[in-house]
């Protein structure tokens, strides 16, 4: 959808007209009260339920989204967008910017609440005054945090996921060497590697290993890999190698793992676009929820009414239980309607997109009670009876 | 030193004639029974007590190593060798091979117990038939496993700290994603960046970034650098973001940790050459203790009479206490004499390396116990009265 007015950012920058790019599941009731916002995570976009355009491969959370689902397109209006700065349709660096060029590294820096309030004017062309619920997992938490902090009358129930109040110094560490793996790409090109018909592939497919080893805990790269040599390296043995030497080459293939992150990297460059994802690292890197409040996490949640539904992964090291704890804390000093669920997992920050029934669980159990306390139970069949909870 | 008959390594393949450097610290008494050997990690060399030729900079345990230090240099004759492979005059990827050029990434894979046998033909040299102790931090210490495994009869004690019997799965991954950053180095030239007078060191750079991200916990990075905003970023302020936007540009240096890391990582590439890098990550990836007994950690420990202390640190998420648990289970599966020594940090892996003067007490602790046991406690200066002890 086009934004003509387009918007102001953060950086003082105004840019527009804007394209947000989103995907819609399920009816709109007549009240315009069972919508569903689902953020995506840094590099997840609108697909949430439909197969992607480019991989084919089924919506990012296709398990979790759907008829009769945790998330019940049913019951549900759920819409997903693509976060500005994206690469999937949303105004972004690769779009055309005002040089008659892709803006590329021009594009302006991009935060989380940018990318929130570009949600809100898609919610306001639809005549959605107040969400029914927010809900997203890892950056996708963080819009939902951001959501409830920039307009908390617009947001009835929100379930940050497996996320945190502010990105952490190992964090923007992480994402910083991402970042200088696409600088060091000789197809970088200074960020204009579009006017040279190529992209910096390599140096993506570098920043998305290292990102994709931090998603994982070491259970589940143990569990799915272990030491295990890959057949063609197996052939000769070395005695104390368990077989990894001998004809395999220094540089060849050796272990699994590797073989299954080069494939997780080299998939990943055909869908992303590289000037996308030092944006949207960026606007991570910037997040910090108390960072105008001197600190205290508390402060931007005082008076919400909205009711939080906090869930964290066990085995998650990017975004540690303890970070999810310390939100509910915050939370809490701030008066506001929390609970707290941490999924018992061993695949690490990953498994909020696995299937995990407990989460399953938590996710239904959390929508009915909100649906209730919302009057929405009265059957979405009959949008008649729902006018009065406008 | 070199040693003419070279070395046949795990792979098959002949190395020679090779050179070991080293650095000697102290007095090799007359019985020869006094010998510390300390082995470095993967990006250490021979200067452990002495200055680094190339920096400047002070030895890497130059506050453990010497004159009435715990490893006591008036008591203990103290070697350090470059690991086989390495950069800093032993054999490795930059010597020059059988074409008349450096061996670049045709230099044969190597083994965490090729390092130790290099350094077995270094003692016998010297006509150190049994080492008093071998000690070393993370690759160090997996030579001191693999010391005791390969020759049991020659280490009285061992001291293997912040280590693993095997590298993990998340290890391989992390250096994996090294040795694609330095493949996607436009100066990598497939390794013979040497006839380019050239080196990658961004790629070398990245790696280098990224693994000293593994060596730091979450609260070091915090501590040191929190979210603290570089100065000369923090002209203006976004409102959300505490003055990270405003003049400073996207791809400017946001953050005071995405400085140090730059910092890191460039000055690493002036002391270290890529294949070496190449070569010694290969080497951690294939340990694996147990690899030849059917994945029993205990097996190469039967029967072994050497002590150990095991020492693990608090909040090391590369090498975690866990990985020195079950290395101490197995030893003592084993019937092996162990103890086993937390040291409460916050610093993360590179705490042996720093001023942790629980990590002081226990060495100064384990060598007197030692050194008591083997009967090397009647002076140092009266060289004649220890030989009994030989």
């Amino acid at each position: 959808m086009r934004i003509e007015a387009g918007l102001t950012l953060e950086c003082g920058q105004s840019l527009g007209p804007i394209d947000i790019a989103y995907c819609a599941h399920g009816t709109l009731n007549p009240a315009r009260d069972n919508a569903i916002l689902v953020c995506h995570a840094l590099t997840g976009d609108q697909y949430v339920a439909a197969p992607h355009p480019l991989t084919g491969k089924p919506g990012w959370w296709s398990r979790m989204v759907g008829p009769g689902l945790p998330i019940d397109t049913d019951r549900f209006f759920v819409l997903c967008t693509n976060v500005l700065g994206g690469c999937m349709g949303s105004t972004g660096p690769r779009s055309i910017g005002p040089k008659g060029e892709p803006w590329g590294t021009e594009f302006p820096p991009i935060t989380i609440r940018d990318m929130v309030r570009a949600q809100a004017l898609l919610l306001d062309h639809f005549g959605i005054d107040r969400l029914f619920a927010a809900i997203g997992g890892s950056m996708g938490g963080m819009q939902v945090l951001e959501w409830v902090a920039t307009y908390p009358e617009r947001v009835f129930a929100a379930m940050p996921i497996a996320t945190a109040p502010y990105h952490s110094a190992q964090n923007i560490a992480f994402n910083e060497v991402s970042r200088q793996a696409i600088f060091a790409d000789p197809e970088w090109h200074g960020g204009r590697y579009w006017a040279h018909d190529t992209v910096p592939a390599r140096g993506l497919a570098v920043a998305r290993m290292m990102a994709h080893i931090t998603y994982l805990s070491e259970e589940a790269l143990a569990a799915k890999f272990g030491r295990r040599v890959r057949r063609e390296a197996r052939a000769a043995a070395g005695s104390s190698t368990g077989g990894a030497l001998g004809t395999a080459s220094l540089f060849g293939e050796m272990f699994e793992v590797e073989s299954y992150l080069r494939h997780q990297g080299s998939s990943f460059v055909r869908r992303f676009d590289a000037n996308s994802y030092l944006t949207i690292t960026r606007a991570l890197d910037y997040f910090d929820l108390s960072a105008a409040f001197d600190g205290d996490f508390a402060a931007p949640f005082r008076g919400v009414k909205t009711r939080f539904c906090v869930v964290s992964l066990s085995s998650d090291w990017l975004f540690p239980t303890s970070a999810s704890r310390s939100l509910v804390r915050a939370l809490n000093r701030a008066g506001v309607n929390v609970s707290f669920v941490e999924i018992e997992t061993d695949r690490g920050h990953d498994a909020f997109l696995l299937d995990e029934p407990d989460l399953d669980r938590t996710m239904r159990g959390f929508l009915n009670g909100a649906a209730e306390q919302a009057g929405l139970n009265r059957g979405d069949s009959e949008p008649g009876d729902s006018g009065d909870s406008a």
